[in-house]
């Protein structure tokens, strides 16, 4: 029987950004590098690239010499293709023996001339978005350690960088926590996860089950989430998340001034208390103690007065720590998560 | 672009149950025979089978002859791998042209002298539980038609059985309606569906709606159920199919005197109550005006008077048609669904 486990590659990493000329483009790159620093040697860029991550420039014979492990492809370019002329280097890196990780649709396995070299260097290839096989169907039964889940009131609000922000904050405040990935860019940053909406349905709870397991009692699991509870396409995969995380705690992730769902123009958001309510509501199927602790807010819309009395507001009407993570970062609600639990 | 579509399959049928010793093997096939008997047109059965569905005995030579165009796998054996000494068999029909169709485990693609048989001959293996590829997002945009769903307090508790008998009930009082398959059985049974839980997370709700399209406005669609809301393991499958249906109506399917989730023991069957207002809460999302129209209890576990109090009881405390659709059939639900949307 095959083992069990989530998809995982290996720091260091040397990552590919190649001649992207925007840095939006090199999202993934930058993502790393701002949360995991620790893991990253160096970055290839091609001649007269306007964009750098701040890392050593770095040839893959060079990176090889100083041990580092796996190439990642740090973009996401327009279509999700790899630029033709990038597989130079791509190649190069697998007959070198480095692993090769890639989060885009275009799957590194449908490149001949890539899987011959791996295979001649040993080299793996990691497509995260493909799920690992064997998955189990969700157990439903308790696991030790605690729990926090991102929950959205849409897609794209922010639950990941939310995530790494509530990780990073509760880790300066001394607590023990990881950070557990449930989306391409999630694993792409961090090194392991299940990208859980490319799961097959019947294995979604038991794939998260897999992504966060049993720990020691105080130890957190900050789970990355993803879609809505009110999302007419994608509401499943958030309830099987949901069931599978049986989160202790949920930090709900909203964007302000955001009227309808992103891209279904005849849904409207639902109301933060609303997306508490039911996530309480659905949640306790699987952790009857659940409870929300915080609430994350991209006011990215606002003006820095407004934003303060949005804040403050929601803070009073729902009697939380609210805060826009980007500009506030996560204090007060690891204050709060500490003083629920301990 | 391919076309997206749903699994289908043609009839006439000719239905293999080989040597299977019990009938409760053979239930994929007696399924076809009560459900849909003008599509079948007979059995292959090996010499002192004991099993019969009733239908006359034929050769793959005699079926060819008659026009027969697929050969249905109409058994269920244990651990679900076709018993060796029946490939010669399926072989010999796909050699002669008719099409293959299994709802195991064990895939049919997976046998090479089949797909060359299936090659030379043009005939196609399908293997149901596979879903269609290209499946869409779910897009939540309301469908002309109208939609009942079966839901449930668990699996297992008769949503398949219900749904058929609902549209057989429907079709006899002279309403225009199609049953939805959304699991393996059900599309062998009826030839055409998806089996969602074997769909790719992010397009559970797309494929169900690519199962249930628009219809004219008149005309029901009758969608066979998976899972429950309540079920640690497959709640999101449920949401999913919940979401893509947008039922104008909703059966709730239980089993009499079930206290736990069947293999969850942890985890106890809601309340009938409890289920009705979730499925329209969440059901809600897609189509506000989702109303409860009837209660379907196997009643297996009561005696006879027991079953009529229980029924009884039931339906005075919902205000709403209680019956065991295989005792009873779902006579009383039609004519609630004609009082409810004339």
């Amino acid at each position: 029987m095959a083992i069990l486990t989530t998809v995982e590659f290996t720091a260091p990493y040397l990552i590919l950004i190649g001649d992207v000329v925007e840095e939006s483009s090199a999202k993934t790159g930058f993502g790393i590098v701002q949360w995991r620093p620790d893991l990253v040697a160096g970055q290839i860029r091609f001649p007269d690239s306007p964009v750098d991550l701040g890392v050593p420039d770095m040839s893959v014979k060079e990176a090889a010499a100083i041990g580092v492990r796996s190439l990642i492809i740090g973009v996401a370019p327009t279509g999700g293709i790899i630029p033709e002329h990038w597989w130079v280097v791509v190649e190069e890196a697998a007959r070198t023996g480095l692993d090769i990780v890639c989060g885009l649709h275009q799957k590194l396995m449908d490149n001949p001339n890539l899987v011959t070299a791996a295979m001649d260097s040993g080299a793996r290839l990691i497509d995260v978005r493909d799920p690992p096989t064997n998955l189990p169907v969700g157990t439903g039964k308790k696991r030790s350690g605690k729990r926090v889940l991102m929950v959205g009131t849409d897609c794209a609000v922010g639950k990941k960088y939310s995530a790494l922000a509530l990780e990073q904050a509760m880790r300066d405040a001394g607590l023990k926590c990881t950070f557990r990935a449930t989306g391409q860019t999630g694993i792409m940053i961090t090194g392991s996860g299940i990208s859980i909406d490319a799961v097959v349905a019947d294995f979604l709870s038991g794939a998260v089950e897999l992504i966060s397991p049993n720990n020691e009692d105080d130890h957190w699991d900050v789970i990355e989430g993803q879609g809505s509870l009110f999302h007419p396409g994608y509401a499943g995969v958030s309830l099987g998340l949901l069931h599978g995380s049986q989160p202790d705690a949920i930090v709900v992730c909203h964007e302000a001034n955001r009227p309808n769902i992103f891209g279904w123009p005849e849904f409207t958001v639902p109301s933060i208390v609303d997306c508490i309510e039911r996530n309480l509501l659905e949640g306790s199927l699987t952790n009857p103690a659940i409870l929300c602790v915080g609430i994350c807010v991209n006011t990215s819309a606002l003006s820095a007065t407004e934003r303060r009395v949005y804040l403050d507001v929601l803070s009073k009407e729902t009697g939380l720590p609210c805060v826009d993570p980007i500009a506030d970062g996560c204090d007060a609600i690891v204050d709060h998560i500490q003083n629920r639990f301990s």
